[in-house]
Formats: structure tokens, C-alpha cells, sequence
């Protein structure tokens, strides 16, 4: 690797690198900090003497462009750079594309942006302290090892075999998810798996159906594709699949924790949902995001392990179980689209990164991720009831739970309509983060509710975080 | 976590466990060597007496579905298990457009299906005995310590900061690249950073122009979404920039190291492309892959840090530098791109895994990139020196190299007619692995020709490779 100059001709050499190399770091793209070559690397690079290097860069050197370190080199200068970023100057034919990208609403607020508080009801967050770094750690170092053994090119597309076999127990055992090691393809998170089934199911106009409220990164993710996307409404059994518009090739669902508002579907709904899929020859899209808790009541069967037709892809994530930011999780599809899908994967991005993969699969085969669930179902069956037990006590004039048997959130509504706004602000003051359900609704008119997750927070954090929620309300009422 | 079971009523629990225990052994859903749950745990979750679980579990055991094992538990036994796959029986709405995801040619063969040879020319495979394992062992322990401390929610989409910045020195250092950190998005490889500008600027009928010969994955992806895709012949100056059709909308060109064939885009054709795109308003895709290793000549410009109007979107890889199956890379977008992309990589797959980023940029910035970069460079420069001197010495009665100054494969065509296929077959019988050029042309007629990939073989094998090459052209000259 060498430093980038351009030399023309044989003219004047110094003065062409003392300029370029004085460009560069007036316009910042030589950073401060970095090191400079050494004179004789530069000097053979450039078929120029290596007294001439020397003298230019003592003469950068007396201009305080460059700073010499004893032994060690010669490094940029810290100095204010100039901005270097180009301004389109010319009409672009995508631009209509282009903004309308830029338009769409961004599916999830860059997490880091807005500032968390001190106890946090967010959703999606895994309670973080619980995860087993040391196991993980040696996991980590397995996949090194086995990394250290493969061959230096590309890995399998659709997942590696070993951690595809890890998924296929995990979910029989766990789910009731009746497939083999050959139907799973592991990808970079639920979204992924979205994206490539999208791909070679949805075209232009297509019509995908979507719980109303719902997930809105995969709704948007279908509209993307330049699908049109109709929220079908719940009720208390899920999904009203009598709801589903005629021509929809694509039905979204969250059966056994229906996200947002926490309610498992019915069986009878399941069974309805089913049949209509299949009289309308649609894939149904089974997003089962993290059912892998679960509090009470008797387990109902996933879907797809109800389907006989070979209609359902059962999709899932290590987001929830482990860390969001592994980015893994998999698909499991039915043989009418497993094949595409694998294609769809590969154009994509080839495969999912290897390292976090060995990683992953020691770590379900060493029985770690079973424990891990275990230990944080423990946990969050402590949260949840804590929770539960103040929304139906001194919660309960305000706020009703809606019934939910999974998980690590719920959803509460308002008995009557209150300034949600201004609770949320009012509660972010003394450190407690609510969130709205409000954004979870499409087509159909929002409730006033809250989300509450609770895999961030402490347990010992609820009750003091639920206290202030409760003074809150109390203040809010006298107003 | 749980064993799914589904228990309806209260109606002899115990022949219901029992049934479902077994049909779920037989169906090879609960795999041979699965430890089920303790009868305590599993008594608890089904509200079930211990005392039947127990019975239940040794009725299994003595039918030998189970096995216990003292002091460790009860497992699945081993037995053969039925096929599990179910097929579709209902016509899909988009059976079509599945079909047509099936139809597509795969974009590189699965490697682990092509069986290597031990002289192995394949093109894009880095020299794994290089790859400095302890380094990377060292920079992937501080990449654990750093997710240890994250706040266990998503990451940035468009990458860590530390990543972006340790990329946007690279590649100003060494490619001559104008760009701030904000420039640049992080994603999984090449292949996923054609994919995200794709999104953002292709429709259905858009035309994109691809050199041909070129980069398959490249030209397919862009079909995949769609587009028409022309493919515009090269030279020995790059592509035949008057031949750009009129109204297309995204050029994709390797001007360093034109793929396949390795000569660099003139200076003259890299003026004339810009201007030819600024008139018709295209984003250029200038994908850099490989040309970290130079050898001769004065470095050439990047197209990019010519481009005076943003539209050059650059794309670079460290599947060249470092390892495939990493799957990382970067696009350093013009502004009028940059965030439709950045939205359009949340849409894919939220972000990057976060251990391989944290673990590059720290070994980016402790300059052990460049150094096995140079590492590297200088095996590669022998092992090129090698075969050109084969190539212009006993070889050139048959083949001439094309000039190149970067990246690790050199092109040759043959000077006759030649049986390839015959060569290819009767050099991998001597543990030879060559590769015709002829796949990547798509709309010109194919040149007889050989891509040879020095990153993999080593360089006490060329020779002798070399050697068994000239013999069987000579043995074939004879027939």
C-alpha cells in the first residue's frame, strides 16, 4: 500500500510532491495524526532521491504542516481542515427516485440519537447485564479457530451448516417449527429475512397485508418495494382475517405475540388465516420476534408448524435472545420459495459475516443459548409481573394491560384520553423513558397506550419508574 | 425457554405428553441426542404431576425413543427420522415472479461446491497463510471488551464512527479518495454496496451500463432489480465510453483494474466518462477492488477524486485485503446519494455486525492493515513477476498477457483458437485450477482466454503449474 501522489513527467518533482502532499493536508484528506511514509519507501515509490523526500518534508515540517516524532516518524500536524464534501452540480435522472427515498419515513430512530434516561421502558432492548460474556467470549474464540481453518474465499450463502442445524433443533425444540436443517437460511436479523422474501415475492403494486397496529419497520420495508400496503385491524384474537383484501400475495403476522399490543392470535384465527392464505395463494410471513419467553397459559403451535400447504415462512431472531447488534437471525421457508430466497440472499450480500455464525453455533450446541433464556425468562417473568401487578393495583384508573402471554413488553391503554405528549416529557424529566403506541398505527385510527418494554430495565427500577409514572398522572389530572 | 408441548383441556395429560413426546421423536423434530427437559421443570410448565412425567419418560425410554444417562439427564435417542418437508399444494399469486428468482443464473458458483485442486488460479481467493491471525485474534478481544460496554440495542446503520474514520484515512492515504468520515457507509462487502445504490437509484426498465466483459454479480444484481442492462465493450483504455446508451442511469466500471481483464481506464476515457455521465445525469459506481496492490507505473487518479460534479459513488471491499467471509466493505457516497443510501441500508438489514467492525477499525488503526497490506504486496509482486515472465517467456506461443499495474490476477488470451475446456479438464487432473474469461462477457462475443488469480496459489507453485500447463498445451497442439 503506498501514499497516493500523482507525479506527471519528470519536471520539477519536488515542487509537484512538496504541493500535493501540502494539498492534501491543507484539504484534510492527509488527516492529522497520520504518518507520513518513510522516506526511503516514498523515495522508491516515486523514483525520486531520498534526500529530496527529506528536504520537502522538512520544509512541511518547518511550515508546521508535518510533526516529527523521534524515532518514530514523521506524522500530519493537527490543523483545522477545510470541508471537503462535493455539491451535485449536474441534474441527476433518478432524482425522483433518489427523493423519493429520502422521503420515506426512516423505519426506527437511530437509536443512539436520542439520548436514553436512567430507567428505560424501550422495546426491543435485551436486558444487557444478563448476557454471558465469558461463554461468549469462548465462543468467539472457537470461531477464530475455525476461521483459521477455512479456505480463504467465499462461505455458504444460505447460512453455514452447522449453525443451520443449531436453528432447526433450537426451534423444534422451543416452537414446534417442523423443519429441516436444509429449509433454515441465516441472515443479518428479522429485517433481512424481510427483505429477501419481499424480493422474490413482491412486484410493483403488489398488495401485502399487515397488522393495523403493527411493526412498521417491515411495512415500510414492503412499501419500499413498491408494494401497496394494507393494515388489516386487530381485535383481542389478532389479526381480522376477514379483513384481508382480495389480490394480496403477501400477509404479515406477529401470531404469537402480536406486536405491538401483545395479544396472542386465537387458534380459530390461525386456523381462518390459513385457509385464506391459501385460497388467495399468499406467503404468510410468521414474525416470531420473541415468544421464546413465555409466561403462561399452554403454548400454542406456531403457525407454520399448523400449515400443510407449505404457505408459511417462519422467520426469527438472535436480536431478542442475545444482542441486537449480532445481527442474526433466519429464515425458515417453505420449498415453493427456499430456492429464491437463497438466490435473493446471495445477490444481497453472498452471506451473513462467518465469524458471528461460528460464534453463534458453538454457543447453541455448548447449550449456553438455552441457559441464557432461561436465566433472562427468570428475570423478565420478575419485570412482567411487577409491572402487571401496578397496572392492574394503583395503575389501574389510568391504564388497563392488554392480556399477552410472551415476550418482553406490554401494551397498556388508556381508559381515557390524556395529553400523551406531554406525559412522555414530563416523565423523561425524572428519568423515566414511556413510549407511545401511537406510531405502531397505519390506517386505522391510533389508541392512546403505552409500550413497555422490559428487557433494559432493572427490576428494582420498575416500581420507583412506576411511583413517578403514577405522580405524574396524578399532577396531569389536577391540571 | 420450553419444550413445546401443546396440551388441550385437562383430559389425560399424561397420554397426551406421551403421544406427543413420541410423534415428536419419530418425526425427528426433537433430533436424536436432544436432552429434554428435568421432570421438575417440565412438571412445572405443563401444570402436570412430577410423578407422570417420570413414568412417561421411562415408558419412552424403555421403547427406546429416550435414553437417560446417569446423572446428566434424559435425551432423544438415536433413530432414523422421517422427511419433514412439506410440499406446496396451492398455486402462489406469485408464482411468477418466484420462477423468475429461480430462473436467474447464480452469481458465482457456491466455492465449496467447485472442489479445489491444489494449484489453485481461482481469481478473488486472498492468500490465506498471510492473514495475521494473532493481530486479528488481538483486535477481535477488543472488539468483545467494546460490546461488552454498548448499551445492547441496534447500532448506527451506516456504521461505528471509529470504522467510517479509519476507512475514510485509508483510502484517502492510499486511493487518493476526497471524502469525510460522514461520507461513508459501512456494509457487508461489495456486493451488499451495489445493492443499497441500486435501491435508491434503478427502476424497473432503468438502464445501467456494465463493461463487458465484467463482474457478473454486479451485472445480475442490476437485472434483479429490474433494470435494462447494456453491456458496453472495452479496449485496452477501459470502457467504450461514446458507446454509453443514451438515457442510461448508472455506469459501473472498475477503472483501476478493469474485471476481467485488468488494464487501467485511461486518463483520457476517465475525463471522457465523467463528462458523458454529468450529461446524461448517471451515478457512476466506481468499484475499487483489489487495487490496494499496485506494481508499476505512477499511481493513476481515482475516478472519484476527479469528479468535480458528486456523482461518483465509490465501492471498495476487504474481501481483497483481508478475508471474503468477513463480508465487510464501504460506499463513499456523493451527497446527492448518501442518505437515500443510508435509509436504504436501515430498510436491508439495520446495520453491519458490530464485532467485525469494532475488530477492523481497531486493526486499521493500529496500521495493521497496511502492513499486511505490504505484507502481501510483496508476495504478490513475486508471484506476478512470475507468471508474466512465463507468460512472455515459454507460454507466449500461446498466450499473451493483457497489461495491468493492480489487484492479483492477470488476463491472458490465447493467440489461436484453443480447445478450453479441454485445457481446463486436463489441468485439473494434475492438480491445476485454471478459469476461462468467457463468463464474464455477456453481450460481445467471448475472447478465448485464462483469469489467473495469483492470491491463492503459492508461489513455490506457479512454476510447476506453469510447466504442467505448457505441457498440456503442447500435448494438445499434437492432436
Amino acid at each position: 500500500m503506498e501514499l497516493h501522489v500523482v507525479i506527471n513527467g519528470r519536471k520539477d518533482l519536488a515542487g509537484q510532491l512538496y504541493k500535493q502532499l501540502r494539498e492534501a493536508i491543507e484539504s484534510g484528506r492527509l488527516a492529522a495524526g497520520m504518518q507520513l511514509p518513510p522516506t526511503r519507501l516514498l523515495a522508491e515509490q516515486l523514483g525520486i532521491s531520498r534526500k529530496t523526500i527529506s528536504d520537502i518534508y522538512a520544509q512541511l515540517t518547518y511550515e508546521s504542516f508535518l510533526i516529527g516524532r523521534v524515532g518514530k516518524g514523521t506524522y500530519v500536524n493537527a490543523r483545522p481542515s477545510k470541508t471537503l464534501r462535493k455539491q451535485n452540480a449536474c441534474e441527476l435522472a433518478s432524482a425522483d427516485r433518489i427523493d423519493a427515498w429520502r422521503a420515506l419515513q426512516s423505519p426506527l430512530p437511530d437509536p443512539t440519537l436520542t439520548g436514553t434516561v436512567k430507567r428505560e421502558f424501550v422495546g426491543g432492548a435485551t436486558s444487557k447485564g444478563q448476557f454471558p460474556h465469558d461463554e461468549w467470549r469462548r465462543c468467539v474464540q472457537y470461531a477464530l479457530r475455525q476461521m483459521q481453518r477455512s479456505i480463504g474465499f467465499y462461505s455458504h450463502c444460505e447460512g453455514l451448516p452447522v449453525l443451520r442445524s443449531a436453528i432447526s433443533q433450537h426451534i423444534a425444540f422451543c416452537r414446534g417449527v417442523v423443519c429441516q436443517d436444509n429449509d433454515v437460511v441465516v441472515c443479518n436479523g428479522t429485517q433481512q429475512a424481510l427483505d429477501m422474501i419481499s424480493r422474490v415475492v413482491l412486484e410493483k403494486g403488489s398488495v401485502v397485508a399487515v397488522e393495523d397496529p403493527g411493526y412498521p419497520p417491515a411495512r415500510l420495508l414492503f412499501a419500499s418495494h413498491g408494494a401497496t400496503v394494507v393494515g388489516v385491524p386487530v381485535d383481542q384474537e389478532g389479526m381480522r382475517v376477514e379483513l384481508i383484501p382480495d389480490h394480496t400475495r403477501l400477509i404479515y403476522v406477529t401470531p404469537a405475540h402480536q406486536f405491538p399490543l401483545g395479544m396472542p392470535m386465537s387458534l380459530a384465527r390461525r386456523t381462518a388465516l390459513l385457509h385464506r392464505a391459501e385460497a388467495l395463494g399468499a406467503i404468510i410471513i410468521e414474525d416470531d420476534y420473541d415468544s421464546e419467553f413465555r409466561y403462561e397459559g399452554l403454548p400454542t403451535d406456531s403457525l407454520q408448524s399448523m400449515d400443510e400447504r407449505g404457505i408459511v415462512a417462519f422467520v426469527g431472531t438472535f436480536s431478542k435472545t442475545l444482542l441486537p447488534e449480532l445481527r442474526l437471525g433466519y429464515a425458515v421457508l417453505p420449498p415453493a420459495i427456499l430456492e429464491a430466497v437463497m438466490k435473493a440472499k446471495q445477490f444481497m450480500d453472498w452471506h451473513t459475516s462467518t465469524l458471528p455464525q461460528w460464534a453463534l453455533a458453538r454457543f447453541m450446541s455448548d447449550g449456553e443459548l438455552q441457559k441464557h433464556i432461561r436465566r433472562c425468562h427468570g428475570i423478565y417473568a420478575g419485570r412482567r409481573e411487577r409491572i402487571l401487578s401496578r397496572l392492574n393495583g394503583d395503575l389501574s384508573p389510568w391504564l388497563e394491560a392488554i392480556h399477552t402471554t410472551a415476550g418482553f413488553h406490554i401494551a397498556a391503554l388508556f381508559k381515557h384520553p390524556i395529553d400523551l405528549k406531554l406525559l412522555i416529557e414530563l416523565s423523561r424529566k425524572v428519568e423515566v423513558g414511556l413510549y407511545s403506541i401511537e406510531g405502531f398505527y397505519y390506517q386505522q385510527a391510533p389508541k392512546n397506550g403505552l409500550l413497555m418494554g422490559f428487557g433494559s430495565i432493572e427490576t428494582l427500577d420498575i416500581d420507583p419508574a412506576l411511583d413517578r409514572l403514577r405522580d405524574i398522572l396524578l399532577q396531569i389530572d389536577e391540571r
